[in-house]
């Protein structure tokens, strides 16, 4: 994997280069990572001047680190507790001549910028943008795998949950036991706060877990990913409980099944990512569903859950092979419930199979 | 508690007149719902020109923002999803002529502080630096009482743990079962990411759970807290594990424990934060543990687990009543584990009883 980083941070040397950039300071935690292997509390990642980049960061113990340390980058530990990691890398590049210097105008705060630039001296500061988020959308065979066994342990939590008994239970403890079985099967965390609606609360994008419990007809919606090696994955299902769903229930079910469809069989490169939106709203909103569908229908999943590419109405730029995202549309009737449906998925060119599905948990409407 | 929120908000426009500040945009999460009493995700209070306050947020249905909304405050829904609060409440402060507005540059990042400028336009901007955290440095009876709350949650899950079965167990199983429990005692969440740590990971401050199962002979430290309504406590106990603990663990735990109560018998109004983190590093170091020892030994907790006052050599200021801290010394010794003791405790004078203990768990070594 070593090698896996260095070449990351060749290529931002080159984009710093070509922009006439001396040396970049990555402070970003998701970035640094990618960059660096690791990305320990704290931490400030120098790219360059030259080939000589190096990891600042904070005295942890290892084992507080909960991270192997860089294995290809020569790093530093900040002298103070107190100091700031990305202050003295900027000195650091100014002992170093860098003559100018990037940095992510975008997570640093306008505090820390002044105290990097009263360090930075004469070396003049300029913004790096987007620029490693840019690097992170086409994820590499490494990233993808990691995505895969990701997806492997959600559907494995999901596919044990459903062969327990659901009645009677709380959103709670059915989102904390789903949150104990991506661990036990080997995620380093959840990608994100698992969501269980039931009844009136299915069918929303970011319900908060409460004390209600699940009752017979109810719709049930569960949101989950496991977090594996930094890489985080997202899969979304509904459920009715109970012997066999209302009408309502499976023509809405259907609805927001076959919007998903239509966004899953939509993904290809060079397609415009508000397309994609477009094809898997367009049903729900023509169904008279505008109000209850969410402003997004996808997005970008890798180091973060929630990162480029949006599809949304108003998303810019079009998709990649070797990006994946989510598609994830839903419908909330308020009073009621509703649908939402979540899948992870690649994008491959149709040459190589079309797009790869990371979420294999089924999507028929199951009457548990 | 409308009228608390209405109240701290007042507190916070007498210091921007006496400052000649004329409105003040409050992004800082925690800082949001201190003073108006929610924090939706991506929302911004401005405070002032005047009395009329708003809290500008992104629309999200009730049920998915897992909070209940303003109750005292004027709020606006941010008409695009991918607009920034921040920005939308810059503009009506020029709308309102503030005069000008002070921002958080220590929350804002450069990017954000730059477009709220834009739409600021002839509105200068000012840096209100800490003034909103300042304010949520004495806690009231309300705020105490929920970390009482808190603390009492935490006690429960520990005391539950302590009754179980441990040896052959996980560090990773413990930390969950705890957060499930803390989540059944009626905590919104885990305070932060429960830590146990066994033999040589034990007596680290933020050990990350791994799959090392419990041993005869261990060191066990854990360390958890209860987030209630929003407030946030910590505690931490060392245990040993097997019939007897050996000469150096009871050593070692009388030297932790005594420097513990060294720290919480000098908390009092007045006195230094420095101080208090003297008189709790100081018999560690004596004993040689300087390496072994954390750089800090305690801090305020609030509405986030980590707030100032800090306790540690570098700290400036004295403490005050009323003002909940942490007192968590501990020493690690690489290979052999080591022993951590944390409590919650209010600063109280010595005529309403000195500190007030919250997280009640006894301190005695228990062998488990």
């Amino acid at each position: 994997m070593a090698e896996v980083h260095a070449t990351r941070r060749d290529r931002l040397r080159e984009r710093c280069a070509a922009a006439g950039l001396g040396a970049a300071l990555v402070t970003r935690p998701a970035n640094v990572r990618y960059l660096a292997g690791c990305a320990p509390p704290g931490s400030a990642l120098l790219v360059g001047p030259g080939s000589e980049d190096i990891l600042v960061h904070l005295r942890t113990p290892p084992d507080d680190q909960g991270e192997s340390g860089p294995d290809d980058l020569r790093s530093t530990v900040l002298p103070s507790p107190d100091g700031d990691a990305a202050v003295a890398a900027a000195s650091l590049a100014r002992e170093r001549h860098a003559g100018s210097l990037a940095v992510e105008e975008h997570h640093l705060t306008v505090a820390r910028h002044r105290a990097i630039g009263s360090v930075a001296d004469a070396l003049p500061l300029s913004d790096l943008g987007g620029a490693v988020e840019q690097l992170r959308l086409v994820k590499d065979e490494h990233e993808i795998a990691a995505l895969r066994i990701a997806a492997e342990i959600a559907d494995q939590a999901l596919g044990e949950l459903l062969e327990s008994i659901l009645v009677g239970r709380t959103e709670r403890h059915l989102a904390l036991e789903l949150e104990r079985r991506l661990v036990d099967h080997g995620a380093d965390s959840a990608a994100f706060p698992t969501s269980v609606g039931t009844g009136p609360h299915s069918g929303t994008a970011r319900h908060v877990p409460t004390d209600r419990r699940v009752e017979e007809g109810d719709f049930l919606t569960v949101r989950l990913g496991a977090c594996y090696r930094g890489y985080r994955c997202e899969v979304g299902r509904t459920f009715v409980i109970g012997t066999a769903p209302a009408g309502w229930q499976i023509d809405l079910y259907d609805l927001v099944f076959n919007a998903q469809r239509a966004g899953r069989e939509a993904l290809a490169p060079g397609v415009a990512c508000r397309d994609v939106d477009r094809v898997t709203r367009q049903p729900l909103v023509a169904a008279g569903h505008a109000d209850g569908v969410a402003q997004w229908s996808g997005h970008g999943v890798g180091l973060e859950i929630d990162e480029d590419p949006q599809l949304s109405p108003a998303a810019m730029g079009k998709l990649d092979a070797c990006v994946p995202v989510t598609v994830e549309p839903g419908v909330h009737l308020p009073g009621r419930g509703g649908v939402r449906i979540d899948d992870t998925l690649v994008v491959r060119p149709l040459a190589d199979g079309g797009p790869e599905l990371l979420t294999i948990t089924t999507k028929e409407l199951l009457a548990l």
